[in-house]
């Protein structure tokens, strides 16, 4: 992280009518860091969780200067508390706006992109990137080692990390007449929607027949594996080494846990949670969790 | 998938021998894709697999115009029907046959070759492959970012998609007098048979003192693990996100299913399936199915 | 392998005062190779493992010519035995340094390196692989494809695969006033320590607020997924297809089995074990082993 000096008065600004209150002095305050816990100093920028049972407490005894507190929070002699609903997603939107280096748009002269492939606006792509026949939409990061085969349509905004395999083709085979196996033709789309988050290492392959399709705002962790013709929804997120093989349903909102399995063919309804390393082998009701070897209901 | 219209003239000619009957119109009748049964339309070729109870009233509603029937299927009214032993491999082969573009032979230039390594006629090697000393069969399919260190021996025909990485020095470690640890060394090969299929990010190990083996036509999903010293037989499909420590036995035509653990020096006999996320912590006798955590024999 | 001749006066020289005593002939007696037991010869260096009963029987029955062996073993007509307390570590070395070919120092012309970045002395760095701005110690290999990105410090000697992808932003997310997911602030430091070796295809994030720390001689095997703020000690093993969620802390000589997930802000004590496949959702103490799905102590 650079350090560098925000004062409040940028943090206000910036944050604009999601400020519901400021108490103490602003002039001249500043901040030059976020930190866990353990780590904060006077000028990092605290926040105080509104879950909290003993959260006054906590709030006057942090080192901080300045902090982002919810309503509940009475003044403190010394202290600046920036008063919004949620300081958790203030603290986010400060330190992605204040704190995170953008990456430059751009194509670095090493990627590999086939002619006929359309890039949007603003996308940078990194080293070594190779990208086949494609549609892919405006401000993509798309960052280095990534293979983009043939026959992907990502939407706009998109990040994908640095050696995801996007569109392969999917593990379908055929036996001949000697019992041997050749592969089923892969000849489906991979369709991605917008502000999708693929992280390093994944494979999401393209269709058989059918096509593969991410919703929007979907997000994949590290080392997932995502099979063919799976229809997955928006705002799902699917953890670290999350395998989901061919063709199932994965409705809006759905969480799965890091290392988990989904077998082919079945619906996961909206909003429902499958636990770390759980096993799912059936449909699961919309709003349920389900762990285990195999996934069953976790009951309260 | 490229649209092209196909006449039935043009499939017949391709199955040669292998259709035994045709139903129906042939003159000027084309299709011009293939497609799940949501998508089917009327120059779609359609197929009715055999085992379905009612496929003569599927057959009948298909909006297709041409299908891969079984001779079970009687004609129907305005309908060309192919009938085929197995209609599913029929499908399977014309699509190879007519709708997947083929790899076009060549090294790119970009690709990094050992000056002594052995590479075939024919082989397909994709931007930034970095190869080592290796010996290569003819007919490879390599594509981009594949790592293959030293001392690996690839049969023909081969496919190796983007991402994996063949031959690395596997996992295995001594303790100096300090007790810190240091590497055993990692010296043997990793020998590939014929028709072998490997996937994305897919890493299998060279052998330590022994050889890593795996055997003609066997089929290996994206994100899989395959240890140092296994010994791999013909035929087995090893899905998504299987981790197989070293130096196992697996026979022929054995069936992985996703995110399964083998622990190491175990015999999975022929013709086994290991369920999905099974964790084989011993030895499982051929044509058996065994699942769950620790694996157990799945009584029907 | 290389196949070259090592007399045992070199092997002698090289092992120094590890060698207790040297039962039979020296003068002109070499060995050539390195085997698992079904491939020994006339010209392995054989070893004989002093936990087995029957080892006197062993060595006698070898078919080699000299052997490594504790000083249990008593002479035999016609072989060299080299007494040795730790014959298995002996043998590591010996292949180490004779039969392990070196990677030469050296930053291959296609490596991509930030020009912020410090790379030390004797580093080898591989095709294709990229850098951001972070600080490399000495001695480290660094293969091919490998991306690191900003603000990672690695120590000396480290070891990186092809593949392995560190300091990426890490999977955290917060819900903006529509519900959509936008990424909370990835700003922390990916610091490693010296000896540490990570797999191929493996991914270390960076911390969000907090550093991810990883300890020395600490190895890691290939498709591992290490979460962001994980503090993790010295001499640990974690194998292939770890799953290793955020926050959590462990200990040092920890050994983690294959496909076993640890879920976030838990602590495994020093010297614990845990199970292949296990899911580990509480604090482990230290020395004890816990497997399954959820991981519990494995009661002797």
């Amino acid at each position: 992280m650079k350090i560098k000096k925000i004062y409040v008065n940028a943090i206000l600004q910036f944050l604009e009518d999601k400020v519901l209150l400021v108490h103490g002095s602003i002039d001249g305050i500043y901040i030059d860091n976020l930190a866990e816990v353990e780590r904060v100093n006077e000028t990092t920028l605290d926040w105080i969780k509104p879950s909290k049972p003993n959260k006054q407490e906590i709030a006057e005894s942090s080192k901080a200067r300045v902090l982002l507190v919810d309503s509940s929070v009475l003044p403190i002699e010394g202290k600046t508390l920036i008063v919004v609903k949620s300081p958790k997603v203030a603290l986010a939107e400060i330190g992605n706006h204040f704190f995170v280096e953008k990456v430059a748009p751009g194509i670095h002269p090493t990627a590999t992109i086939h002619p006929e492939a359309k890039i949007g606006d603003n996308c940078h792509i990194g080293p070594y990137t190779v990208i086949g026949k494609t549609s892919i939409g405006e401000n993509c990061i798309i960052d280095a080692h990534v293979r983009i085969y043939d026959d992907v349509v990502m939407g706009h905004d998109c990040v994908v990390k640095s050696g995801a395999v996007l569109g392969g083709a999917g593990f379908g085979y055929e036996r001949d007449v000697d019992g041997d196996r050749f592969r089923f033709p892969q000849i489906g789309q991979l369709i991605m929607g917008d502000f999708v988050e693929v992280g390093s290492n994944t494979c999401i392959d393209r269709g058989a027949l059918a096509d593969t399709v991410i919703g929007d705002y979907t997000k994949i962790n590290n080392l997932c594996h995502i099979a063919h013709n799976n229809k997955i929804g928006r705002n799902v997120m699917i953890t670290g080494c999350v395998n989901i093989s061919g063709s199932n349903v994965i409705d809006d909102n759905v969480w799965i846990a890091p290392n988990a399995s989904v077998r082919g063919w079945v619906h996961i309804g909206e909003g429902a949670t499958v636990g770390m390393a759980a096993v799912v082998v059936k449909d699961i009701p919309a709003h349920e969790t389900w762990v285990g070897n195999p996934a069953r209901k976790l009951e309260k």
